[in-house]
């Protein structure tokens, strides 16, 4: 892990670019981290529309957090912004457009294809971000994942034992296997569904919720539209990971 | 309205109890709460057990409010507790009792005829209530209403315009003619569901949801069964009326 520039955003957070073998990334921390005192880490998943594209809603995330006393950090996806091109990705995008417009149904194999290629390669992706942003020596544990494309968090918090809590944006396209990847996940959840999002299949929103093992899992649904997330729900969130990960 | 009774709970909480035109109740207030320092009421609805039963889950949400500054109030059910019975809803209740112990479908007509008339005569009596209870030098205002048999909240909701805001909790059978009430509601809404609560009629819960008129309307879906709502739960719903009634 390389860092590439440091800064403050204001008084309380540093902001740190980095790479990753190849993959870019960037971590925010509360001013007050350090050493002697290391803070938990929320991993902040993000659409797969580049980091540049994301970078004001992420940051707002992470200033947030921060302010709870939370590091966060977030990587770029396979396929995004400044990484090379995924033409099978890129293809199967094509596709689920082409149905979306054509007023077809979208198949499983479109999702599929659109969206299993992107976990398997991602995951391991985070996890060994994880392994490097956890050994500095003002990330202490525990840690979290939040956001992003809900198939890739779902993974994560059923495959590495370190994700401790998670919240999981409802919205993206579910291939049905998720739902089985679902009953395997058993940390606190928190899942946030906008209720009158069009281009979102709130029944299958609701049965993957269903479907989750955990013992606290909770869905706040809410109004206000695909990118309508209110005030109230995000602080919501931080909430969550303030009960779970101190 | 008469006050029977008046004790400190607490150094922080006064409690009254009251009779209102035959009707039991019981006031909360902040101890703070005084003729140049009015505070916003929350009516605490629940469901038909008895205040006495109802006490202990009653005053701990009582206190949980006056902390945040809220007081809180709530009146005895129609052919509740010490009020006279009602063979008519007590017939309609033993009616619904033998459809679920024998395992057979509850019909619109059995719910119709236990909760719309309970409805029809509980309203106008929580309306007397606001009437009296605004006008004490402590109670200022806005208004909302918490919890108890939901057809009651939504009918509230809809009709007395000095509820703002209003926190209801799925979970008691609604009659078909209560989700075009729903459709009427417009004050910010939030509306705790118990997701693994067996007797509940998830999916009434969710359409129930999705009829309400107001724009801003916020589910909030958690574990824990029928009665264990969790305490984070309960935060978050203190926490909407800490948005709506200051």
């Amino acid at each position: 892990m390389q860092v590439t520039s440091e800064q403050p955003l204001d008084d309380h957070v540093l902001e740190r670019r980095f790479t990753l073998g190849g993959i870019p990334g960037i971590l925010w921390t509360p001013a007050s981290a350090s050493a002697s005192a290391p803070v938990p880490l929320i991993l902040l998943g993000h659409p797969p529309l580049g980091l540049r594209t994301m970078y004001p809603r992420l940051v707002a995330r992470a200033l947030h957090s921060a302010a709870e006393g939370f590091a966060t950090a977030t990587i770029e996806l396979p396929g995004s912004g400044d990484r090379p091109r995924w033409p099978a990705v890129d293809q199967a995008r094509a596709d689920l457009r082409r149905a979306i417009e054509g007023g077809d149904a979208v198949s499983d194999e479109t999702v599929d294809a659109l969206v299993l290629p992107l976990v398997d390669k991602a995951v391991p992706e985070w996890q060994n971000a994880l392994d490097a942003l956890q050994s500095l020596p003002d990330i202490g544990g525990p840690f979290g994942y939040s956001g992003g494309v809900i198939s890739i968090g779902v993974r994560l918090a059923a495959v590495e034992p370190r994700i401790e809590a998670a919240c999981l944006y409802a919205g993206s396209f579910v291939p049905r296997s998720v739902f089985e990847e679902a009953r395997r996940v058993t940390v606190p959840l928190h899942v946030l569904l906008q209720w009158d999002d069009e281009g979102n299949d709130r029944q299958a929103a609701l049965d993957l919720f269903d479907a989750f093992g955990s013992e606290e899992k909770s869905l706040h649904a809410n109004t206000g539209g695909h990118t309508g997330v209110p005030q109230f729900a995000a602080d919501a969130a931080v909430q969550f990971f303030g009960r779970h990960l101190r």
